[in-house]
């Protein structure tokens, strides 16, 4: 297992700025125990609010020097790459509207980016985003999270190595119940940006998790998504996105799926789950039990993978801190896909030779989820017409 | 709970004959233990294959009176509707194709009629046989089993009270991987007619188990499907019929849902499952674990309701046998179906007040299963354009 | 599978009579239900209840012909033993302080005995029922229910191919919860014979259900318990026998145990549970979900074994009705040594050849059981010292 | 819940030291994390290793300043106790036997401890470092690391506060497989030292899961143990300690229980589980799905309670840092400790009023476990006799 196994000096770490994620905010602290989990990175400037007040409170209780908390992200994007001991790195926990701007401002400046999902609001801000990420020479890491679980690492080279023939189906899901009645009326403040197409974008459940589980369903089984017809609905009366979404996906090659995703399903509270396939097996993992796997090779006993337990195998095992039987979670997973990216940061500093097995979510992913929403909006504006991605 | 509370002494046993179910089949044995588990029928009569010889000793290996095995079901109807002895009811157990002509000569003769489902071939078949079905003045039972489940029952006695409040998704899945490879080139005869056209009707999947979960879910809502938007595939290559379905599911008054069934899902035997959450309240049950269910209240833990067990209601003790922690399972479910048709035919005998609580899926259900495949293979047709039903 | 395999015409019906299991009682009708389900068995007799006016109403209710109707077991010995038409074998149901005096009378009329657990109330009378049972050149089937599960056979078959190794280790427990609070005190019938030393014997929850653990556990695994350190306890005030029971186990060989039963265990309803571990690897299987079962080969995944499913075992099939992921049940599992029973009756029948496979608990069972029982109340009464069996 | 809701600032983190945890051990590096996943530790000195080599190498590699890198714990504790900027609290990783001298130099000096289970190698050991535990002035963390599970907290507070009633019956267990064969003959540093009577007492299986085992069952219940009946068994041939633990408990009050711990049950991983089970209710958690626990209120259904969810209790929540449904696992609940103590260490450097819900196992934990290893090894001693503690 990688425990430590980096053999990184604590002298070397990397220099971290965030962008968003003050007082209150819940995916900001997520990214910063992430960031720390591994001992790779260091939070040494913030612009954490886009109100001042907030901003300098929130540095302050984090500990950061005076001079490197910002009340805008321009100003700190100007300021710390002019110093010497300058931000290597910056994240982004804003909400999806301002991922784009802020984003533009550190690539320009050549600072690596790790931004939160999805991309941006809107498909015309994500090809814009892609195009810049790609041009700039900076890493552009995407946190969709879920890819960091080893149980997730192991599926995706079990696909890729065959173990279960030709994926005919994919069923993904992600069930939640949060906005089962009408929250963002009570000023709870995730309720409230994530309801709001202005902050949001013009997707609402099929933006927050609908894309995870479309990702998720990607990043495993390798396919590319050709069309969809999706049926989008807005439960809650009064609510100005979307609340529940089901899409039937087409992939290149023939392989059939359908997506659910809901955030009102009584019962369900962070529910993603993935189950593929093949012409010789299959594949179930559910994200709140995330260290065991069902593989089901056609004509024998199903089998209980576990993380780093019998049967792990080696895209598993190096992204496990700890031996199996001890669960590790969300937070793990999460901070996988920093450990990831501060492996490709370390080589980009010494402009070493990549390493091959680096793997995180990329611009490029992030332009195809937005491709995913736009198209389920299009169809579901066209009354559940098949379109093309 | 109900074990032996007929109070119904054995020598009023009710009459029964069975047309197909000879050797070698599956489903013609499932019915006769159906039939025998609460000692309310006897098997009289039979014809039990199209094949002469095999009717024989199908016959005479289950003990048939030698004069009551016959070769045809219609020289059967016209021997039995003449005897004093002769049978009441009648179960058919062949290929869909064959319900309409049997189920139509033995209703003509005051025969009450207990049919397996799909209810027949067609929708054109089974628009004739509701119309003579509520013609007949007799019983015509359609054994789709899983209505049979006590929490089963339970679900629909809770959506009914409104326990869930206003249903606004439904989950519906049917996964098996039986026909994963070409199962029907070996000769294999559950297989054969199965994906054979002629013998199933033009559904394979669809028919063969897409009905059953759109059966469930309506038998737990009691919504009304209005429209559907159908993909179904064929996956195996040669197989005539479809081997997975996809179907996103419009209902009256706004909810919505999905039904996938699949016959090429590795690592799924038989698994039939529901999902339905409503404004106030979810309920989740699989068939392969039918003696639990989850009951998801909004802002609650979730509950896990036994069969029989503490929060057991009515409907679920009526069709019980024995207390909670000893498993029934599918026979008993099936069982309970010919217990709902003796507790009617029962009351037919004496022409007394039907028992209110008697509950069967009845012809219009028939009708309404071969409505669901209609529509899906029209939308399938269209290249999965919306259909109403 | 076996779903009718037997080939054997109704006619041949075995010839069944029943002593106990009147109106009210719980086993009574569960043995009706087993031995009816695969139509070998007839029941042509009864002395139902030791109460005349019950045993008449329990008899009439069944559809006894009137003449088979008995008011004591005596008499229904000697009637039927005359008759041509009389019973071939009975079945008894009554409390366990009855289950000696009837089936001696049954036995020395050369009538085979199918008798409820634990065998006898005492371990003197166990010991007597033994040596008669021995020598009567009739069969004594125990209905240690829980050996007829599927994959109960399996795991036995499987420890003794090998295939865990040398037995280490054995857990067993069975837990209830029906007796929490003081039901004997409602009038509750089972509740009211079970906790009375009177016609339950001296072991309370360790006659009831810690025997079917124990036998459980040694039919699982071969093994021969040597010694037990035992722990009982009365925990509900005024209760007359024990509720609960710990128990260490010492082996033959040198394996360990633990057994726990309980009824005073909220949420437990019946928690038969079994898990054997050897130098080689495992088995964990649990009554309330009876059709799965897990292996795990150390050094490997672990592996989902179910019922008649893929890695099904000629024992597991042998014993089967239906295909996998159909689920099968208590009373299926009950049906199965009733099943056993009638191979080995028509065996006795022809004097034919007896069938090796046959299998089922015989009165040496019965004599462990209740030496098990003994030896747990010896160790408790010198506070939990060891005792050998 | 309590993500960063300390309001501390970075410059306050609590300086840390460690003895133990170099290259290649495991339960360092878990403290490592621990300690920095909350942000209120900064790891600043070590004695890493008993070989000097491998201490300077291991210090280099965590980042230390090399004249923080020490070679003997005695060397360490003398300088940092010197220096301004000394360490505050030091965390002992050593095997068990090291605990006391070290754990006595450093107490001796000022600083706190935080100490790996179990306390020592010995019950005279362990009674000396509770005296001088007790006598020291500073913090004595014990990390049965078990209890800092969020649904661990609340089960604790749900038995207090009377939810199950009087308790009655605690089945304990924690059933591992990694020594299933002889692991130690390998050259494996943990098989090695665990399995070795000179590092790590007379205790092998009691000792290494054992006491957590009965750590966790006291801890959630709150009761006294007052004796034993242990047989402690080493299946495998050669091994110098135990690897399988059966005990029988009987505890102040008269509620009674059993404990079993395996190294050697193959499909165990980390199997820790705990049920609990009174005159009003139950509960029942098992380590390796630490996000759930089932509650049995007796006479109603039972419930699923989740970590954060709806159910969760002020305890469970206090130690929770992200939503339910996001699971968190085996490293959270060791930070939990962690964070504890830092609630506890920042108390002591202000001497301000102690915090009441500050919660963690102390040196009279460690001495109640030392007391009931050597109770389970006297009773074994004693061919399985009850021992009193």
């Amino acid at each position: 297992m990688a425990i430590e196994g980096h053999g990184m000096v604590r002298s070397l770490r990397i220099r971290l700025g965030m962008v968003g994620g003050g007082q209150g905010a819940f995916i900001g602290a997520v990214h910063r125990i992430a960031a720390r989990l591994d001992d790779e990175f260091e939070l040494v400037a913030g612009a954490l609010s886009s109100t001042p007040e907030k901003a300098e409170a929130s540095g302050r209780e984090l500990g950061l020097a005076p001079d490197r908390i910002y009340t805008t992200f321009a100003a700190m994007a100007e300021a710390e790459s002019r110093r010497k001991d300058g931000i290597e790195a910056v994240s982004i926990v804003t909400p999806n509207h301002m991922h784009l701007p802020i984003a533009r401002e550190f690539l320009a400046r050549g600072i690596h980016v790790i931004c939160d999902k999805p991309m941006t609001a809107t498909l015309e801000e994500a090809k814009e985003l892609a195009r810049l990420a790609a041009g700039s020479g900076r890493l552009f890491v995407l946190t969709h999270n879920y890819t960091g679980y080893p149980l997730i690492r192991q599926a995706r080279a079990m696909v890729e190595a065959g173990e279960l023939g030709e994926i005919r189906v994919v069923q993904a899901e992600y069930a939640q119940d949060w906005l089962t009645e009408k929250l963002e009326d009570t000023g709870q403040k995730q309720a409230g940006w994530r309801t709001d197409p202005g902050r949001s974008g013009p997707g609402g459940c099929i933006g927050d998790i609908g894309t995870h589980a479309y990702n998720l369903a990607c990043f495993v089984t390798g396919l590319r998504l050709e069309s969809v017809c999706a049926d989008l609905t807005t439960f809650v009366v009064g609510r100005r996105l979307d609340d529940n979404v089901h899409v039937l996906l087409r992939f290149a090659g023939g392989a059939k799926g359908m997506l659910w995703a809901s955030q009102v399903a009584p019962g369900n509270e962070n529910g993603l789950r993935l189950r593929v396939y093949g012409s010789k097996g299959g594949l179930e993992w559910a994200q709140e039990e995330p260290n065991t796997m069902r593989f089901t090779p056609f004509g024998q006993p199903s089998r209980l993978l576990t993380r780093a337990g019998a049967g792990a195998t080696a895209p598993a095992a190096r992204v496990s801190r700890i031996p199996s039987g001890h669960p590790e979670g969300y937070l793990e997973a999460f901070a996988n896909l920093y450990a990831e990216a501060a492996r490709a940061i370390r080589t980009a500093r010494t402009r070493g030779e990549p390493d091959a097995e680096v793997l995180y979510p990329t611009a490029e992913d992030g332009l195809a989820g937005l491709a995913f929403i736009d198209a389920c909006l299009r169809s579901t504006a066209q009354d559940g017409a098949w379109v093309r991605l």
